[in-house]
């Protein structure tokens, strides 16, 4: 039997509620990821997660459908790119686990492919201690795994588009890179304009810019390095934390 | 090159602005669909409808990733469902249409393969009659083809995940019906409850009522009988009729 | 006594509740209609239609003083038309119908002489069935007698301001009527423009055009050819029709 | 020709936009008056006001139909009365002003008849402080004539339903006063329970309490000494109130 | 210890809850106040009315922080002005008394140093009329004096930032008053242009204008002649007043 | 003069758009920090930075009032919190912000006090992307010198009313510590609760927990280790870092 509500009937669902728990929702994004990488990096990268945690878990968990979209206003100088407003992105967050909340599950996981979602996720995780019946629990997935990216070898600047998030999707869904159009975007602190230099400051005030404010690609590093191997490395280990901390969770 | 934003890279999609002026946009459902059918079986039937009516575009059609979830109060009753609220559900489509738009689309399509949908949507479309800078469409799928209902054998009462529904998806994704599964549900109008039956009145006062007033399952009709081949009729019809429409819009 | 809560004094209404257990609450639209026909037409026929309704229920309904704006974008190239955003008129009727249910009332019928109200009328029915202690009934006039409309020698194209709406005015309002000024509007569906005739389709994707598409006078049909005989007819059905809905509910 | 907008046609909307450059917008209240008096008393007296100044004023404004509903929390003790929020009620004065805005009305009078509606005004106003393309005034009635009501022999306590009020509706609209079921309710300071009292002090701090905190029959005042006489005093000399603050306006 | 909850440990916090059943709640404006005035002015004020009644009320009191900003757009036009929309001042003031609420408190009294707030107050005093399980009072500072003010020289046009509200400054935060900057605005009603002229009206319909409309100083009346001792009578006068209001409200 | 706006004269305000182009908000909260700090802890230290980094800029900054209330729901459980709903809070940023910017200023940097304000900050600094025309920056104080504090002897856990936090408040505002009420909260992480201890995990999904599920004090490490000369290197390097921060910014 499936363990995705999409795929599943009512009566299925029905007795989820009693054998698995814990509901884990991807949600993703609509925008650019460069030259060689398929607008939907984000949404493909949180369903593969997604996919992989609920295995870990022995039937302990079920899958939300996808959140197809997510808050992208750094990339809408891109074509194609979409973004859900803060508030409307919450909005069917609130809207999905109120829905699964009163057939009975009590606890949410969101993982997240889109670090644009973490700050909406944020504050919704704030508004759920109001409500201590349920758990609200959430996670990104690259910044997982950091200790891992650092021992290999990136840019001096890297992120989205860039060595790591190419490298997993290398392993997930190899079909959507398209591996000669990939190209560097920017790499080094000293290239970029001032505004970009001063919001990659790792301790310092937080100030937000367009990612073409970076370059003219929106890319962070350089998705050439990457591989399938790495990106096996830090999807499968960013699942084995995820899942540790989800069986934590269902055993508190 | 696919026709599918969440395939495209962000090149291809401006690219597309130009060539591929019409989005569609499938919205489907969370929602129980009787003891035999995948709870996807409203996302999945837009999605399916959206390809076959790109197909029949030649290019001048691209596809936004599905919206997930829809407008399912009625449903709630049964395991699994997930609703939005209609103001939930409206922010979502402002948002992708407005992102979009700012890209350079005029013309959008939504395909909805739930009829809980449907108010959501006129509602905004009144809303879009005060932007005419752009174009809003939308259309179900079964009752595009009712004429053809009408000549096949249904139960006197039939809808949600009855004859026509069951016949659709046994066409578009088999893999999501459990035959041996299926049940009738409400088939006759003097065995409904007086609630249910005014709210089946043809020519009369509009009254909603939860689907578990109709039936225990939920099921409007004899699921029994679909066959693959009324859901081909029913399907290439539908996708028939509405690229025939989009057609006409590209060219208006 | 007076049926209509206006005219009660709180203690007439206190026993109301209990007597007339069955509020009708009309609603209309401050709209053009045409050269000839009053503005507050469609507020006009609801109201005039509650008072058919409520007589036919011998004291078992009493009538809310009406919404006098409706929701009506596709008239605003027309002077003196008001729209109310969906959202604005839907909070109206919340607070209308949650003040009255908090005084006992169960059992609410609107009544909309005007047709751009029902897409925002139905999403509140949906909304309502998070509330199953209260019943949220609705309906328009016209389309409950378009058997009786498609017998008369109505045009090709017709609708608003047209020969049935007209007629029914002659019946109802006859002071509202300036016969001399009625002139017909759009009658034929090859003279439209693309878009107005796609939007007229009977079996196709759903398009909304304001009212000067279709013709510079907003109107669809020709109503001089309107008679009071064929008011009477259509308003005194409508009015049985709903009564006997409204019969039926407070049997339920 | 009338000078109410709902009687127009759009034609004449049309040309009232040049000729009557003036709105009134006539607000009232669904809420208890008493025992003797019909709910719907502060929207006749808005709505008789209207026609009174509009007559005054020459054809230089037109009237928009009443919103028959207002902001009454404080009368929710008794039967039949309505609450709008305040939200709500702001709501459809913005969308009736920004309707006829679009349409070339530039100036804007509403006439209140409850005096619940005064606070949510009062913030309009200062919302339209930043739209200076439009004139937002409003205005209460009987404070208008506070001067005329104190030499009167009024109650120690009057208000709501009392001396004043009664006399306006004596003179309006009699048949909507049942003077055999007019009786007294709260007329003396020391009588109210401390809370009431505390709400009624000339210089002090602003407490509302509801209506029954201040009598059984939710009254301020007596109203069988109430006459047509005064309440034409009080009528006619608010509307020249009225009239003379629009003539002047008209010529600023 | 003191009685303001900013500078309170939780415990004392949780002690006052018994001990001082009211909580006081200052609230002001960040705004013009003429040539020689802070534009915390009314901040200032509340918050020195604040201290002076608790310390009235003999520890039956605690004071919330202040909120720094109000309801301003008719100053927008003098630099540093801020204005909150009503919505969100009476979202912060609807926040902060829930919480205080949830505490276990049961009694509010907001201090307004800015008439500006004054409509948002009375909206927000209306709505909790819904929640009988709390008080919500709320105080204008000024006005309470009028009799006073009345007694004083001042100009027949005086008000904002006038000889009032200077004089309540010489005696409350003289370090806030630049002397030898201040300078007469509006002090002749005949010399205002007429739209302003008619805002002033004593008893007529309302009308708002910008500041910037009576005085390019944006000041009514003639702060020069202002002196600390008429500013002594009128703040202690008022407090005098306010506490024994507060005093009858804990007692009733 | 001064540079905070509270204190100027629209005048001098006026001159400050010009001469100090950087506005700083000082944003803190009104929550417990154990049993010995004064609950305006948070708003103190963000008003102490506003001032110490403004003194480094030589007059090109300008201090806005401070926001007295934070998002706080985490602290809920200790008398005397109050919060702000996430939404409630950015409005009030955005009506200052907006208004700020409507006088000509075109930089923004908020200092928040308070880790409960980051998440919405964040948001907000994501819809500003969408308005390029402006800059909005924001920082929390303790995360830009967790490298100094890592150097001090701090608990395992460690946080809120902690070492780090009281050193803080010693330097600044040593009246509103009673070192003798300083107790220690959780400081081991192997003495938390199965939730609270995931949800301090370094490198794993994201849980927010209320913090009296830390410790029945709601405190993290121990205050009493804290130290004037600690409090005063972080505060005073901090700042450093905040102005060298604003420094590149307005030369950007």
């Amino acid at each position: 039997m499936s363990n995705k509500l999409a795929e599943m009937t009512t009566d299925q669902a029905r007795d989820a509620v009693r054998l698995a728990p814990l509901v884990i929702i991807p949600v993703g994004a609509q925008e650019q990821h460069g030259g060689g990488m398929a607008m939907s990096t984000d949404t493909v990268r949180a369903t593969g997660l997604a996919d992989l945690v609920a295995g870990r878990l022995d039937g302990r968990a079920v899958i939300a459908p996808p959140v197809n979209y997510g808050v992208s206003p750094h990339h809408m100088a891109f074509a194609g790119t979409v973004t859900l407003s803060p508030a409307t992105f919450q909005s069917v967050l609130r809207d999905v686990v109120a829905s699964l909340h009163q057939h009975g599950w009590r606890q949410f996981l969101v993982i997240t492919g889109h670090g644009g979602n973490n700050a909406a996720l944020s504050v919704l995780a704030q508004e759920y201690l109001l409500q201590p019946e349920l758990t609200f629990a959430w996670t990104p997935i690259t910044p997982l795994v950091s200790d891992l990216i650092a021992g290999m070898e990136v840019s001096q600047v890297h992120g989205h588009a860039g060595e790591a998030e190419t490298a997993q999707m290398l392993y997930l869904a190899p079909e959507l890179v398209q591996a000669e159009l990939l190209e560097p975007g920017a790499t080094q602190l000293d290239e970029l304009p001032p505004k970009a230099r001063l919001s990659r400051q790792a301790q310092g005030p937080r100030l937000s810019v367009g990612f073409d404010a970076y370059h003219k690609r929106g890319v962070l590093g350089d998705p050439r390095r990457a591989t399938a191997e790495d990106g096996r490395l830090l999807v499968e280990t960013a699942a084995d934390r995820i899942a540790a901390f989800a069986d934590e969770l269902l055993s508190a």
